[in-house]
């Protein structure tokens, strides 16, 4: 089932049926390919606080058409930036894009209070988030140029949780790098690690690599220990919500593990992630704030009870990799490799680009 | 819901309502406490293939009973030995149990032909069964005695899988540990791996634990990693399911990445086992068999799928931990620390006991 359609996981939709946006709803996949239409912001804080939109650099997205949407609807803008900022904590491009199209919206409107402004700072905005999506487009194509060159012919490559085009407006982050490394014919088979609690490893990428022809093979979490033992991985590529200063990657949980096996096992382990991930304002690892969710993630499974009733849970819905485990970080950029804080600032500094961590709105705020 | 009700994972049920083996069905807890009647071995083969019954300990006691049915049965008892033996291929106390029962099938049935043997091999067969299944309980307290010396006073224990009395005719091994500490006043917290793809710890562990009154927290096996970068574990316990000579453990999937992780983060890794669990015919960890399973395990769960039809898997069942990354492994006998071949021959060699690797039946066959 080989396809070349394209995923579209976010569309923003004009009048006479808008203003609005529509999400293919990522909770249902692979079962079900249906759509949500979010025409005001609770319903889309609800809709990225349930994941049915999702990924980093997705949600960066997603916030800065939050605020367009806002704005076109003459809802207090601030307020709904707000909401949607908060919406979940780590993800540092959900942040990011909704400060982008606050900024827009208010530069163009002209002032700074909480009363609707003008249409003006509706267009402002709209066009804001589409220069966001264009711009994270542009990202993942240059991230999947400059990560190919990381990987070696006949890669065996293990992945964690769902990177590719469900996440982007583009084809991804790692999974653009994966699509490459196919298009080229490096890959010699990919790895997905299902990934629990939500299982967005075996719903999403298996999904992905299917639709792309890519050869792939699901396994537990816990296998790629020994998977990586029994000599079978010669890369690991994940995506990263937030990246710190000192170059410390919050992703989803379970990367940290991986990243110690890879390193036990000398394996190279690569995170791929747009600019708009790096947060300068976070110094390190430890200042990162998880985000923690429902028990029943864990402890129900399709609906069903898989632990006793009332079972408490830990469930943290990422983990943080330090950079010294971390063999190279690609961004649209280049490499930052070896990955120190110094290497990571020379590539931020270099920018005067919109979807740059630099740039005024993010840095001032 | 704490009871000190013992749990009865396998019972032998004498005519009139037998001879048959009764085991409560494991995959249907913690939902339901049923029981399934094997009144021959194929069933009873099918019932240790689909994991009715389960965990190393049990699986030695479960074949020994398989024999004694085949032998009350009248059947063919050398290929019932044989059918009960490669069931399942890694533990190795599965073989163990039945060729224990086997001989003493054979001794006292006077012959070593395939036509049944008299009454006296029956009983004798029989009886071994149920020594074995004594001397697992009198294991398991002395495992327990053991282990307790390497908890300190508030101790945070993390563990994988299930290995409690439903895998023993006593309390089990690394639960065995768990419930002596618990009952000295020592365990603060137990953290238990859910253990995918069968969630034997929220299913089991975590039914276990209540039932025992254990405080205990439930996660997902991916997020191990991150709780012990936060520093709440100070010991991780698994079960084993066959050692080698060069003391390499196989156990439940996952349990090797522990073991890395806990070498990264200082936390000492223990396993607990019967001397039964040594094969001095494995010389070490890469000889191990390791186990594959169906891949619905991965791609379906609760009976609905969570992969794309058709997404192929990679799904073994055990693992294999080399020596170097385990602090000690707690027997009946005591302790081997550090785990060398030297020490664990030192212990294996000193016995007497029907249990032990060392005793005839097993090192002759």
């Amino acid at each position: 089932m080989t396809t070349s359609d394209p995923l579209l996981p976010l569309r923003w939709l004009e009048p006479p049926g808008g203003p609005a946006i529509e999400l293919l709803d990522q909770t249902r996949l692979p079962a079900e390919e249906t759509f949500l239409t979010c025409t005001d912001v609770p319903q889309l804080v609800d809709a990225i606080a349930r994941l049915t939109v999702r990924g980093a650099p997705l949600l960066g997205v997603a916030g800065a058409y939050g605020v367009a949407l806002a704005a076109a609807r003459g809802d207090d803008v601030p307020a709904a930036a707000a909401a949607i900022s908060t919406a979940r904590p780590t993800a540092v491009n959900l942040r990011w894009g909704t400060d982008l199209a606050l900024r827009a919206w208010r530069a163009a409107a002209g002032h700074d209070g909480p009363v609707p402004g003008p249409k003006a700072g509706a267009q402002a905005a709209l066009a804001q988030a589409r220069a966001i999506a264009d711009q994270d487009a542009a990202a993942s194509a240059a991230m999947a140029a400059h990560g190919l060159g990381l990987v070696p012919t006949g890669a065996r490559i293990l992945t964690h949780c769902n990177t590719g085009a469900l996440v982007s407006a583009g084809e991804g982050t790692a999974f653009a790098v994966i699509l490459a490394a196919h298009r080229a014919g490096r890959l010699a088979r990919l790895w997905v690690d299902e990934t629990r609690p939500l299982l967005q490893g075996a719903r999403l990428t298996a999904w992905e690599a299917r639709r792309a022809g890519i050869p792939h093979t699901l396994l537990a979490d816990s296998a790629a220990a020994g998977l990586m033992a029994s000599g079978q991985v010669d890369l690991v590529l994940t995506g990263a919500d937030r990246i710190a200063a000192d170059g410390s990657v919050a992703n989803k949980v379970g990367t940290y593990g991986l990243a110690v096996l890879a390193r036990r096992h000398g394996v190279p382990f690569v995170v791929v992630a747009p600019m708009s991930t790096v947060d300068p304002r976070t110094p390190d690892g430890p200042s990162i704030e998880v985000e923690f969710r429902a028990d029943e993630e864990v402890s129900c499974l399709a609906g069903q009870a898989v632990a006793p009733a009332g079972t408490s849970v830990w469930n943290p819905a990422f983990d943080v990799t330090p950079a010294a485990l971390i063999t190279a970080i690609v961004t649209e950029r280049g490499l930052v490799q070896p990955v120190t804080p110094g290497n990571l600032r020379d590539l931020g500094g270099s920018t005067d680009s919109v979807a740059g961590p630099q740039s005024a709105s993010y840095v001032e705020r």
